[in-house]
């Protein structure tokens, strides 16, 4: 029996190393070094093959190495394939240093003082106190929630908004379309983890942004497909946004020519707010393959029709 | 009976609207603006005027703007002026604030990413899980146990240094000379809160940085005169440490031709770890306005011959 695991090469040998410690009974193997395929069992991978199908014939799992898997062409999937996502307690604590970072980096003016250096330039700016910035966090899932308990302990104002309603201590909390407005206009930074669905696509465009404070800021740690990118660049040319940090983009990497890259009101990294880590996620992919054997239900199965 | 305030205009503005709603029985008036200077019998001040004992002859107390006093020529006070410091709760807060960034910054590679996004490029970097990152707090006073105690919660490896033995709660503490090195060991981020003295003037040195482990990170948030700033320049250029962030400097602002301002891996702010804020630090100054008028003792009088 064997694991074909297709990701990053250097995460790849440390999962080759908890393998070989712990489960020597599956033999792991690394893209693109598949051997016989007919003895592949089960895919971990951030992006299938495109001919999974007649590729992999007794694949039996396709085990995400990511939370999300809006990644996947569920298309080329065969239908009956389980799909497992990756529940890594490294993704959380990353997200929550990201979300952090990323606040703080415009609560404290660091594009200005970043730019000022380089100008040579030596010029302090007010600090607002915590108490008087107000933080929203579009999204309440298990990491949003995280997020803006983390926050809050800073003594910064924070509320939140999701879908459906959810109740969270010290947080001001905002559902559904009808009470959107009202939260996005205490939102001075406005932290997006949403997940991607047909319904929060695009959500981050001119419509929402003209709600927000004047000169608030934008961070988006969700998905690239989250934001109209044009009226993201239009809001940070007439200051009705003051500046934003990205994770993600709606290709990744961007054109050579993307604006963003150039534009001085926005700090882009490249899709690294939070990694699986081998060593923190490897309990938990060992404890659904044993379960796999087992003929026992999986943790973090996808329900395909509903996309997570 | 007048209050003269000799800082940043700014917020000069909003220490006046506090003293005229609260305090309408002190004139306050605002550097260089003096009126009479007779009538001056407080001075809350950053830099007090170099001629103070001819200006103000009726002068009871100075105080401080900041928490240290070390910007002070002492020699020009008279002898028996009081000198009181400010203990105002935002600026731990904002301690915390900029530790916490400026750790985030070194610990996630944000200075790669910068300079990544001014060169088009989308270059991941592995991120180190918090708990294999060791942090070590030079100085444990006030404000270095509180950033400890901050840090500690990211899951971060804490230890603290202090002159004299301290113990906090899941920090591994050492004391004294002879523990210095032991302590050296375990910092891949150095974090710099030490109060400036004889003993700790140029105390970061290539013979202090050689004793971290290679490629360290070095944050001072302490005065300009603890780092000897060749040795820093030297110390990167080999790659002995890997990036340092510094919110003080020996001149500030430094020179034209200072070479920081262009080193890739150093990050300069100019001063902004903290900055005291009138809201929170009136009811402090006020208190003590109110004790020294009843005879009472000022909570933060500075021992003139220790030097805090």
């Amino acid at each position: 029996m064997a694991l074909l695991y297709k990701s990053d090469p250097e995460r790849g040998r440390r999962w080759q190393a908890l393998f070989a410690e712990h489960a020597p009974d599956i033999e792991f193997r690394q893209w693109p070094n598949i051997g016989n395929p007919d003895e592949i069992r089960h895919l971990l991978a951030w992006q299938p093959p495109e001919d999974i199908a007649a590729l992999l014939p007794n694949l039996e799992v396709l085990f995400a190495t990511s939370a999300g898997i809006d990644q996947f062409d569920t298309s080329i999937l065969p239908e009956a394939l389980p799909v497992v996502r990756m529940l890594d307690p490294a993704i959380e604590q990353g997200m929550i240093e990201y979300a952090t970072f990323a606040t703080l980096w415009l609560h404290r003016h660091m594009a200005d003082y970043v730019r000022q250096q380089r100008q040579h330039q030596w010029q302090a700016h007010m600090i607002t106190p915590a108490g008087e910035r107000r933080l929203g966090i579009l999204g309440l899932g298990q990491l949003g929630g995280a997020i803006a308990q983390h926050l809050k302990e800073y003594g910064f104002q924070v509320s939140g908004w999701s879908r459906t309603s959810r109740e969270l201590p010290g947080i001001t909390t905002y559902a559904g379309a009808e009470q959107l407005k009202a939260f996005l206009g205490e939102c001075d930074i406005l932290i997006c983890v949403l997940p991607l669905t047909d319904e929060t696509r695009g959500m981050l465009a001119q419509t929402l942004f003209e709600h927000l404070p004047p000169g608030a800021a934008l961070i988006n740690m969700g998905r690239g497909d989250h934001l109209v990118e044009a009226d993201l660049t239009a809001a940070l040319a007439t200051g009705q946004l003051s500046g934003a940090v990205l994770d993600v983009l709606r290709e990744e990497p961007p054109a050579e020519d993307h604006p963003f890259w150039q534009n001085p009101c926005i700090l882009m990294t490249p899709h690294v707010g939070a990694m699986t880590q081998p060593e923190t996620a490897f309990p938990v992919l060992l404890d659904n393959l044993r379960r796999h054997q087992r003929g026992e239900m999986m943790l973090g199965r996808v329900d395909r029709q509903r996309g997570y």
